[in-house]
């Protein structure tokens, strides 16, 4: 891999011009004894996993297919490393996926909504620009915009994590090593705000660029990658997997990440990456079970890839939580579950396909032949009514679909209900395999996770504006 | 501590007369290598413990006092074993509590409803009585009837856990050491259908019967304790703590575990006991955020005293988990939690002294009065009106009160949601302290529990019928 001194440079400057951020807690270096140094890191999110998340995921491979989740398999297996984690905000007991991805990212808590601002305007370097000067390869592998809150939260500081159309141009400037995931629209020419080419800036820059399953399969890891396959978040699993079109065109969190970590470990001196599986987050807020427990089983298969990878090369931390819990489902009753085996799309997709001028018995034949539910007639007449109601109250989020209405409609033939809409408070699951994972305490505060990674690969934990 | 010998007869007996049972795969004696030995065991469960029931107590005493839960707390302190438990019974993946605690009381997984009846009527052992033959002294504690399902799962074999009048009879056979909780429309000749004064029975079987919390802190543990509280279930915590007559009156759960461990621990040989925060789960049931937080909290309590008993002692192991989630809450708007710092009943004992009669105004200046929340005209019209409604079509449980409406109506202001209105499949936190703990892998099935109790107290895991 070309090796590229911008990093060192960019650094250097930065030391000279910020000083220490004062109040950070978190600036002095590091070298605890450890067994073992961390060459690599693999962090993986799935954003927005509540605890029933987890489980009827894991549930649905049992049922479905026999097996655990690679996730519960791992704990199944012996002495898996846990621990419980707290998710606040500088500013809130319910994190945005922005603070909470900061908390990791940068060190310390942030306000919600923003990535690696500190409430009184300090600059935690983010992660990913650490581990680079350390001399590794570093990248980020999602299903969302690349440039989205999670991923931008190891790459970069920005008091607003909506300012997405910027956060693409910093990543031209940070010369990562690898980005892939969705937002062709943040990178478009004909979609930016400046009109600039990014796509062709990144080609100028040195970057092997990507825009389809079959060019990521073909990448070999000679230049950087920019690996872009959707104009917005990538579709839904379930989705992708029952449309042979899409299959072939976009590729799967899984399949991005085996080829993501092929890439980094041809760098000698290791890598560190992050993994989201941010529809996951999405589908909660939707509370649209098929696409959660599908994206979840995605994300799974990372984490599979992710263990199976660190296994063999036994330098490798890996991590796997969530930011947050998201509208903290349960499955209520068992009796039903097994509608979701055979279900082949997403509540949005089912959604999206009606329209007011369907009839009620064609509005049924369609959820039974792409979702097995058998809706009864109030059922489809009220979902019906609720595509002639015109007004955008806000209510079904930015796809101005009757998601809520649908999964209250699907309680009784699913057994799955929700909580809410939005993010919990819960603390959630996080654990860890290989090196360094030997120090992880029963219950961590998220920002505590920033240090534990530098030290477990041995990095100094420095702090510096840049 | 006076000995008995009733319980070496009855055992001796049983094993002459039952064959061991067959498929039960818990059969063999094991005697592993621990590098100590647990002489008592304190298995402390929040029936229908939720994610974030754990949570939102803990960042409830976190806000209002500046203090972690206990449990909470646990973890904090470094190394806490912890794992994730799956709850599954026999017959579904949605547990009810008998079969849970079966579970856990006789080492094998049994249809919903059942007390150690297994699938074949396989009737496995429960484990009080097992660590009673052991020589140990061995009780219960609970905030719900002491005969409530599991309390009762790990004591009795029985068909169906509503034989609640029929297990406090062979509470009355089993002669352990120590019972406390409510239900004395269990024992009182004029609530049961026999007529059996089972007061008097137990007085005369040599028992302390105590009715009142001064009889509570009265007893010094030289005959066995019969502690009966309440007709029913216990009251909720808050509506207690709030009410000094009924303070006076009716022991915490934290009073009575308390009493419990100083009386079990003066046999040398050891103890065994369950504590159970049965209304966690009846709370949930009803979606009621003020009951479910603060009975979560003096659970929290006895899972002090269990800790910190056990620190001293050394030689207890102590385990904290629930038997199945239940209704999923979660806080999605940290902006509106502070309204349960002040609240100051249950909205069970709210809604209880509303009628059809009240006035709006009425209500509203109640509800502010005893839960600080001011609800909004048509909030409270439409809760009025549930109250006209005269039929009982069981959408609020068994206290025909509008539980769940009231709930959805709170939302709002205090950002607590629910998912359902009964138990969830979620897996499950669990934790240990103490010998044996240093064994707890990181995923545990419900029935494993029952041999590792008995594993770590080296206790021979007999089965036989009885």
């Amino acid at each position: 891999m070309k090796r590229r001194d911008f990093f060192a440079k960019s650094i250097l400057g930065s030391i000279g011009l910020g000083a220490l951020i004062p109040g950070m807690g978190v600036s002095k270096p590091v070298n605890r004894p450890f067994r073992k140094q961390a060459r690599n890191i693999i962090f993986l999110v799935s954003d927005g996993m509540s605890t029933g998340t987890l489980t009827m995921a894991d549930l649905l491979l049992r049922q479905k297919e026999g097996r655990k989740s690679r996730w519960m398999n791992y704990y199944q297996g012996g002495f898996a490393k846990r621990a419980l984690m707290d998710t606040a905000s500088a500013n809130s007991l319910v994190t945005d996926s922005a603070a909470a991805g900061s908390s990791w990212g940068g060190g310390m808590r942030v306000p919600n909504g923003s990535l690696n601002v500190g409430p009184d305007g300090e600059l935690p370097v983010p992660i990913l620009q650490k581990f680079k000067h350390a001399g590794k390869s570093v990248g980020c592998v999602t299903s969302v915009q690349v440039t989205h809150a999670t991923p931008a939260s190891f790459c970069v500081n920005e008091k607003s994590r909506s300012a997405m159309q910027e956060i693409a141009l910093k990543y031209l400037e940070l010369e990562f090593d690898l980005m892939m995931g969705g937002g062709s629209e943040l990178f478009d020419a004909s979609s930016r705000e400046d009109r600039r080419d990014l796509f062709g800036a990144f080609d100028k820059a040195g970057f092997s660029v990507a825009r389809n399953r079959d060019q990521l399969m073909a990448l070999k890891g000679e230049k950087p990658v920019l690996g872009i396959f959707s104009a917005g978040g990538m579709p839904y699993a379930i989705d992708r997997e029952n449309d042979p079109e899409l299959k072939k065109k976009v590729p799967s969190l899984a399949e991005m990440s085996q080829k993501a970590i092929e890439i980094l470990s041809q760098n000698p001196n290791g890598f560190a990456i992050q993994i989201e599986g941010g529809k996951v987050d999405w589908a909660a807020h939707a509370n649209d079970a098929p696409a959660l427990l599908y994206d979840q089983l995605d994300f799974d298969e990372a984490v599979g890839i992710a263990l199976d990878f660190a296994a063999r090369d036994g330098e490798t931390l890996v991590i796997m939580t969530t930011d947050h819990g998201n509208a903290n489902p349960g499955l209520f009753a068992a009796d039903k579950f097994s509608r979701l085996y055979t279900t082949s799309r997403s509540n949005e997709w089912v959604l999206s396909q009606l329209s007011p001028d369907n009839t009620p018995g064609q509005v049924a034949d369609f959820i039974e032949t792409y979702q097995g539910l058998q809706l009864k007639k109030e059922e489809i007449d009220a979902l019906l009514k609720s595509y002639q109601e015109t007004s955008a109250d806000g209510l079904y989020g930015s796809t101005r679909l009757p998601n809520h209405l649908y999964a209250r409609l699907q309680f009784p033939h699913t057994g799955i209900g929700w909580a809410g809409t939005g993010h919990s408070a819960d603390h959630v699951e996080l654990a860890m395999y290989g090196p360094g994972s030997e120090n992880l305490p029963a219950y961590i505060e998220n920002y505590k996770l920033h240090n534990f990674m530098l030290d477990a690969a041995h990095v100094p934990a420095m702090v510096y504006a840049n």
